[in-house]
């Protein structure tokens, strides 16, 4: 699935057009294929006085061969020069910010940097969680660059994103990092992570970044088409044995896939009574464990609360939040430590939408769900994480009113829809053993959708 | 300050024009005027089984005078008839909620009602925070209300909004009620709000409603003009003795305001700095105390981060937050049991906005000071709470470029503007005795603005 405007508008035709009408060009994002180093440029690493990671992170990017530019050398020349060098990265360390007042250095560092990104470059703002810091003025201005980084992914535009990064001391941040400078989050901005301390075993300091998931077992609901098919082809890329479960009645697409990937196709109505049960017998005989569980089924069943049956009510409640609930009691012993629950959320279960009482109920669940199982599963090693997808390209997308469908893609920061694999991309980082650190996050896949709440 | 094109498109030829151009006509908003009824029809109450508050709700309702339409026969009325009796307001106990599942009921209760709702009508759902819940199950159900009561706001239209409230067993909630009932709300749409048990004294049950400030010290920053002066006006209507603060430059406005309201004016620059120990010092000669401190004084420079001057940077943050920080500093010990402080933040601070990067920390700056300072002041029985205004009618807005203006105001499920003392009565809830509960929360007056993150 392609944004098709997107395509046309960049087209040498399209551009001629879309300048004469006016309408937005959405600069074509930067998106990884295997191989591609993580990013196109020179980085800038800067932080405030007193910050506590710049020598990590300087330590990840060299490990990764990131060329790194010299914020002194840097600063000269973007104030003497008209046309400074370009960079593909903005990264500014503001741990050390510890009042309102000194948030001044971060808008030194941007109002000097600010026309200096590349396309699809990137901004990361590394902080303290606010409540993770002992002094009250500390944890004001640590929430207050939640206001700023958002500003950024708004202002700075030709595909860049902008996200803030809450460390905590001893936080795992490599696999994090690699994440947000490469194009496997290109539709991702405007968002505000919290990594901790590792949570199981720590990632081995020999992580293949190629093929993070080697040897992992990891299963796929909803995975015949659409976004789910996409999560098992770039889980399997990154080196899984993907079970890719679906529907009966999708059995033809579903056997297409695993058969591509190489994984294994499992039918199965979620919402049936003995799904739990079925489900956990074959993972449990198969495999004797599964690492990754994606629960990605879901469905739409939009109308009304006025006009909505209760079918329509219960059929979305059922398969998007209360099969999920009751296929989690029964599966998660499966889960080992450094195990991965991720759960797929929606910008509308955030926002709300009209016609989606079902949808939007569903989804907000889901985030609680989330919410009360990360701190649960902590001690059992295992991280839970949700996606919360906004406006991406599917079947399901293309079937939308023409007007409305071209009014929701440019709703966002970056003037176009995302694409299935983005919310894969995502999915992937929460997945790998190097995000040990990183649990209890709704990260919203929208491009930095004006959408919210 | 009011909203032009609201008031054109209700007129007769305003009402031609618009439905010809297919512009929205936005419901003209049910305001409160003193001495008004709390609701303008019968209000219906019902509750999921095992719901908790149910009688609490029917108590406080009977006291205020408030007529209860019976659910029993409501129900045979919305399913029996075409034209159903109408209703000012539709109250759900969600309490009893405790797993997805059951879910069911609120579908139940609001596909039934959902057309019976009079102009300006109200919809509140009580709930349990989900971080009160003992068992996983019913704090995802908790948490999945969130998603429903958003969409109920974007879908019921004409004029009516949607809450969240969240209630601990204990939790004080006639003032709550009795704001979110009333047209002090009008503006104020998809909010989730927190209740918890009596911070410092608990309000007597004899709280005058209609003056529940007689006999309170309120401090309002930047009072002299926009919305300073409504939340002044607002304050002095419900019984305070208001001093109202703003720069030397502002004087004239400032006094005749004062003189309007029998407040003081005091001429101050929060931003000097002696201005904490001049203000401390005049609280504490003139009156011993401050009750309620609203922190108001704000403006704005906007400019890409690029573009803006170091000076523009500074002054805003420095008027928008670290002033209000060393402020609190040297007067807190001035708030008795019983105290509130509030803060503006802004919807902006919230999503951030382009060419607003000072003014977006500083609001988000503001939000982690609630978030700080609220657990630390329950202890001495004072309050913190926000508002986080959306698009309000100001002299401000009023210069913005029209067709920016024009979908600024649209943008919202009210489609329309607020007006200033839409913020103030807001706030004024904050002040109330009777919302001794109420502390922690960000509430949006943005009649649920498209906009957020």
């Amino acid at each position: 699935m392609v944004d098709r405007y997107a395509t046309f508008a960049n087209s040498a035709a399209g551009k001629a057009l879309v300048t004469r009408l006016g309408l937005p060009a959405p600069t074509p994002l930067r998106r990884y294929s295997p191989g591609d180093p993580l990013v196109t440029g020179p980085v800038l690493v800067d932080a405030a006085p007193g910050g506590r990671l710049g020598p990590a992170v300087r330590a990840i990017l060299d490990e990764a061969g990131v060329p790194l530019r010299d914020p002194v050398a840097a600063a000269v020349e973007a104030g003497a020069s008209a046309t400074p060098g370009r960079l593909a990265a903005l990264i500014f360390d503001a741990t050390g910010v510890t009042s309102s007042e000194r948030l001044r250095t971060l808008y030194d560092f941007f109002h000097a940097h600010a026309r200096t990104l590349l396309p699809s470059g990137r901004v990361i703002v590394l902080g303290t969680a606010p409540e993770d810091c002992a002094a009250p003025r500390e944890a004001v201005a640590q929430r207050a660059l939640e206001g700023l980084v958002r500003t950024i992914g708004k202002e700075f535009g030709r595909g860049s994103t902008a996200q803030l990064v809450y460390a905590a001391p001893d936080a795992p941040l490599e696999s994090t990092l690699r994440f947000l400078l490469s194009g496997r989050s290109a539709y991702v901005s405007g968002q505000v992570v919290r990594v901790g301390p590792a949570v199981g075993p720590a990632a081995a300091s020999s992580v293949d970044w190629e093929h993070p998931l080697t040897g992992k077992v990891a299963l796929v609901t909803g995975a015949a088409r659409g976004i789910g098919a996409a999560i098992a082809r770039v889980l399997a890329r990154d080196g899984a044995r993907v079970i890719a479960l679906d529907v009966p009645a999708a059995g033809e697409p579903l056997a297409a896939l695993a058969n591509e990937i190489r994984g294994e196709a499992l039918q199965l109505d979620v919402t049936a009574a003995d799904a739990p049960a079925r489900l956990a017998a074959y993972l449990r005989d198969r495999h004797g464990r599964v690492d990754v569980v994606v629960h990605n089924a879901g469905i739409t069943r939009d109308r009304t609360l006025g006009r909505m049956s209760a079918a329509e009510w219960d059929s979305v409640l059922d398969v998007n939040l209360s099969s999920q609930e009751r296929i989690n009691d029964a599966i998660l012993d499966l889960l080992p430590p450094g195990g991965r629950l991720i759960q797929v959320s929606s910008m509308n279960g955030i926002a709300g939408n009209r016609g989606q009482a079902n949808y939007a109920t569903s989804k907000a669940g889901v985030i609680g769900l989330v919410q009360v199982l990360a701190p649960a599963l902590a001690a059992r090693g295992v991280t839970v994480n949700a996606v919360a997808p906004g406006f991406i390209e599917t079947p399901m997308t293309a079937r939308m009113p023409v007007a409305l469908r071209e009014v929701s893609r440019r709703l966002n920061s970056l003037s176009q829809g995302g694409l299935p694999v983005d919310v894969a991309e995502t999915i992937a980082w929460f997945a790998s053993p190097g995000s040990s650190g990183v649990t209890g996050n709704v990260v919203r896949v929208c491009g930095q959708s004006l959408i919210g709440a």
